[in-house]
């Protein structure tokens, strides 16, 4: 057994929010609140900045009830961030100030919940206090919507926002239809480089009330068998449903949503691009090909803080993940991220393993070939059946009023 | 008492969909069918071009548990149109057409569910069928998430309508504001020309959680003054949650999403434009004046079909004006629109009322300017007041499977 390792635990969230993500933070922070090793409990604003800038808050003070709302409030309660690490070879003026802030706190306990880029934050601290000699048991919370992250089975967040896009395709595949003359619907998903978000249409599809067409960022966009798929489906029914992920390419690496396109295109802090307008931009070939009434439709941001909407599988893991990172890290684990391995037979369940950091940063997992057709714009049942057990049971906030009633965090400075 | 009327009875539903008009279709059939005076129930593919194509479905055939779960389905489950009736006296091709189908196969009751456009068709016939002294007995029932039907406290669609966007608003506010970097976030929501719709984010901003500016198409927007109060909250707080109606114009009548687009505009059957894209034209100008973070979110089609965040005060009251309209038809009642009549009290309740066709017919009823606040960017509470009421009340599907399951109508065209 690991020997005890008795102090203070900082908690952020990272990256892109999603409807679960405080359930992870219910889970880390009540499981935190509960074991004798841990002495503080402070959550950071806006994650790695909280640090930087000595801006947390001390969680004790938090009623419970509010805390357990979490688990159906939507985004970062504690504020999120997106902010780089330099690699502590070329620039370690952050991590020095990382140390020098958990010395100040006697913070022995580092929890991080986000996706790909917070799990890089997340290992390059780990990495950096284990160089400098510093006890400090560091774990990573996984988050995001578009399940990306490399050794898990899914990520919290997937869940729910699959279930708010199948749902929602669903209602609105009995919307678009509704005339009886033509129509294309195109509707936008998020997701950068994976078609796992997309690919979630597919189970309205399954269902019958879903796309025609499914294009994924994992296969090269090529914009004339598009409009000829478009047209196939439109000749023979007159009402064609596409999903597109905003992140498709063509062959050369372009993004489509740039096509023709005059607006500025702004570049995050990790030097993605910002995506949208991508159902415009193939609205107006379709309609300049085939001529019939177009409807662009972006979920937008609803697909990700739709949290009256949620998937109960998806929350009470998330819940689950958070405070396994911290029972694990209290019983000796350090430098890990918690992922999920499904467990096999009839019955969907999925347990918690742990995964190196290293593993895991930086690192894509997209959808595999095998689960995408032959003409490569739509799904396989391999992915319905892998997708359909995260979107199972309801989760809504309480509703007061006849609207959501979130938490409410007191954000106390006692530090 | 009126003379008994034995007959067919046919329905029809029309415009745009909502996520209750198929609670009203639930209304009018079911009680339509357990009348002894209605030998026969009839529901129109596509509206009255099911008339004129003689294309319609014997609605005996239909399970009642299928009945049933088309108050939980949204969208127009027999099919819309948008077909404007000429007027009689220039061209009475089409009325003739429809007399002759309503003589041969008996039909002497007509329901007919829509909003303004619809309101407008069912009157035209009702007068041609007095006009020609062929009894029928002519009701309109009432549906538009735009809410601006003339005479009635409200119409159904709107609460449920309202409460999405209430809600989705929420949920946005959350995930715009999780970074500690600016935003202005720029919700688009529908309504041409009354702004019942996008003034239902102002009970988002009631609960501490909406936009900081609304703009409603009932007045002018000016863009000089829209910069101007976006920037004055911006500068302020650093984010900015602003809900625009897509049919906002300048004093001129120019239709602000026209600015600077080279999008081809269409222009629907009753020559209305098809609208959209407002917020991204206005988050150029904000980009460009501002130079913060920008996002456009069109609440779309969601905004009109999302059954699965329904209210249940507006289900309820779809399937009761559709109940409502058959029974004061046998009753004797004809050329009339069902309509609410808001009783006054502590506790919400609305009455049933009948409208004269006429009186309905081509009006729209708009926000009343006492609650509009006087910068011209928010709403009173007079508005919330009234508005609050129609939200309550949680409605959606049954779930099979994680998503929901909606009605399957056989539609066999047994006549």
């Amino acid at each position: 057994m690991a020997k005890r390792l008795v102090g203070t635990c900082m908690f952020g969230q990272s990256g892109g929010p999603t409807s679960v993500i405080n359930a992870s933070a219910s889970g880390v922070i009540q499981e935190a609140l509960n074991q004798n090793d841990i002495t503080k409990v402070y959550g950071l604003a806006n994650g790695i900045k909280g640090i930087l800038d000595e801006n947390f808050y001390n969680m004790e003070h938090e009623d419970i009830k509010e805390l357990d709302l979490l688990k159906t409030t939507p985004s970062s309660a504690l504020g999120s961030v997106r902010y780089k690490l330099a690699d502590a070879d070329a620039d370690d003026t952050d991590y020095k100030r990382i140390l020098e802030v958990f010395k100040k706190y006697g913070v022995r306990y580092f929890f991080y919940n986000g996706g790909n880029d917070s799990m890089d934050t997340c290992n390059k601290i780990s990495k950096f206090m284990q160089k400098s000699g510093y006890e400090c048991r560091v774990m990573g919370v996984p988050k995001t919507i578009d399940n990306d992250l490399f050794g898990t089975d899914h990520c919290p967040g997937y869940g729910s926002a699959a279930k708010y896009i199948a749902t929602s395709t669903m209602e609105v595949y009995q919307d678009a239809r509704v005339y009886d003359t033509g129509i294309v619907a195109i509707l936008e998903v998020m997701g950068r480089n994976a078609g796992w978000l997309t690919a979630a249409a597919a189970l309205a599809a399954d269902k019958g009330l879903g796309p025609d067409l499914i294009y994924l960022p994992e296969l090269p966009f090529n914009m004339d068998k598009f409009l000829a798929d478009v047209k196939k489906v439109y000749e023979k029914t007159g009402k064609v449903i596409v999903a597109v992920s905003e992140g498709t390419k063509d062959k050369n690496g372009t993004y489509i949503s740039e096509y023709g396109t005059d607006t500025a295109k702004q570049k995050d802090a990790f030097g993605h691009s910002q995506l949208g307008g991508l159902a415009y931009t193939l609205a107006g070939y379709v309609k300049k090909e085939v001529g019939c009434k177009v409807r662009a439709i972006e979920f937008s941001l609803l697909q990700r803080c739709a949290a009256h909407l949620g998937s109960l599988t998806d929350v009470n893991e998330a819940f689950m993940a958070g405070r396994a990172a911290v029972r694990h890290a209290v019983d000796g684990e350090t430098d890990k991220m918690v992922a999920f391995e499904r467990v096999e037979g009839c019955e969907y369940k999925c347990n918690i393993k742990l995964l190196d950091l290293n593993s895991v940063a930086n690192k894509e997992k997209k959808i595999p070939p095998e689960w995408i057709n032959e003409e490569g714009n739509g799904l396989k049942s391999g992915f319905i059946e892998y997708a359909l057990p995260l979107i199972q049971g309801e989760s809504r906030p309480p509703v007061e009023d006849g609207l959501p009633r979130f938490a409410k965090l007191k954000k106390i400075k006692d530090l």
